[in-house]
């Protein structure tokens, strides 16, 4: 996909020609989706830049974006499993829109920023509460970057196909239950703001995916504090994980011996669902 | 060089013939030397490794290794210039021996951990102190990850030719000033720990770059501080400039025009020289 995106516009137009032709269509039960980016140059995070998430931590609305990033090796489909580590006992879920970069650029200017985005996906910034907060000296990287803390998906949208990529409602479920349910209407930064200000310090290339951040609803900042598990929730909790909508599979196990499921969605974007082992 | 890594054994059987054949060799002068790594998965870095960086600072010496990163956009080459951004006015050097991941891995016992290491270079870990330190909540990433704060180089020593990495006697001059002076025997966390560390969060795969830390002497905890500088420092402070050991052709300018020049050297490694500009 990276090389694809640096062929650029031309990419585009050959992809929409083979689409059109009606030749390369799969049917979706026999496709296994994997991630639409599987290695990208950087994955760029951005932390508090929802209102409602510095309201939910009592933490000042930044006057500059933060940011931090994963490693590209945390990547992984919108319906594969998040492997719980064993090194934590504080694994939080973060539903966030996240900007797939097309074209490449530095120094951008906000009003050009959107000519470098190529479209857009559903991310899942997940974090492992006590690493990213306690330990590592203070340095979030740790925390965010385990192998399986980055599902994306289900696709890349492209962005003339997105009304209004700041007016979209995103939610997130864990078994079922509705635990973030925001708007990306109530983001601090938007989209051309955090292109222009990651472009300040750094060449933005095709690929490079953009993290812009979570609302509020987390499981460390719920009283008491709610973290994921690999065994024995997937069938209790809120609506309790009977339902199979997105048909990613993760039913046939009993529920008491499932883990935690948790479903991201976005409007005009898709759902992408990863449960926890 | 991230692909021939990919190879394997086999791809270093094929250098070492080709390198035998006497066939494939150009002139140093004919050459221009490239970062030897320029895209790497992961650049991942190292604070507060040495004993003697934590005390210039009178930090703790650390329980476990402090990781953050920079992303491979900030790779540049072993005589190319740094980038002094206009958004920082605490330009500051680091030199470090960098390991290169040559076999993937997860969860790698440190007694297994140097199968892990294709071999060393050289790098600075070039730091906007400003932006580390008091900016972006704290986060280092975005001080550390301007374009061009990342020099490497000159080539990847294989593991087999080092006699012992722990026992190098590392430096960093600035203008022909020595201004860091130590020894790899005093990390705090060795390659192998560094290496069975990461590897407890995220998978290694060839060509990943590890960024040990830095001795004393860094800048910003000389007093009163000194930062690197684009202009009127060349001809200046210390040795002064004068002499072209390396042969990077830093001198073409008269040295009042001259931006700092940095040079890093490890032994048995070499020496990598920037200019500031």
């Amino acid at each position: 996909m990276r090389e694809f995106l640096e062929i650029g516009p031309r990419g585009l137009e050959l992809a929409h020609r083979a689409l059109q032709s009606g030749q390369h269509r799969v049917p979706r039960a026999a496709a296994q989706l994997l991630a639409p980016l599987g290695d990208p140059q950087k994955v760029i995070c951005v932390g508090l830049n929802y209102h409602d998430h510095c309201q939910e931590q009592a933490a000042k609305v930044p006057k500059e974006p933060l940011i931090f990033s994963k490693f590209p090796s945390a990547i992984t489909g919108p319906f594969d499993d998040i492997v719980h580590p064993q090194d934590t006992s504080e694994l939080d879920w973060e539903v966030e829109l996240a900007a797939v970069i097309g074209k490449r650029g530095r120094h951008i200017e906000e009003a050009a920023a959107l000519q470098h985005v190529l479209g857009f996906t559903v991310a899942n910034d997940v974090s492992a509460r006590d690493w990213q907060m306690r330990r590592n000296g203070r340095q979030w990287l740790l925390g965010k970057t385990f192998d399986t803390f980055c599902p994306l998906g289900p696709a890349i949208v492209t962005k003339e196909a997105v009304a209004d990529v700041h007016n979209l409602w995103i939610r997130c479920s864990v078994n079922g239950q509705r635990m973030q349910d925001s708007n990306t209407c109530h983001l601090i930064f938007g989209v051309p703001a955090l292109v222009a200000w990651v472009s300040r310090f750094v060449t933005l290339v095709p690929g490079d995916i953009l993290l812009t951040g979570t609302p509020a609803g987390v499981g460390v900042f719920r009283k008491p504090p709610v973290f994921l598990k690999v065994r024995g929730n997937g069938g209790s909790g809120g609506a309790g994980g009977t339902a199979d909508p997105t048909g990613c599979g993760c039913h046939r196990v009993p529920p008491s011996q499932r883990g935690d499921e948790v479903q991201c969605e976005i409007q005009e974007l898709g759902t992408i669902c990863n449960r926890v082992v």
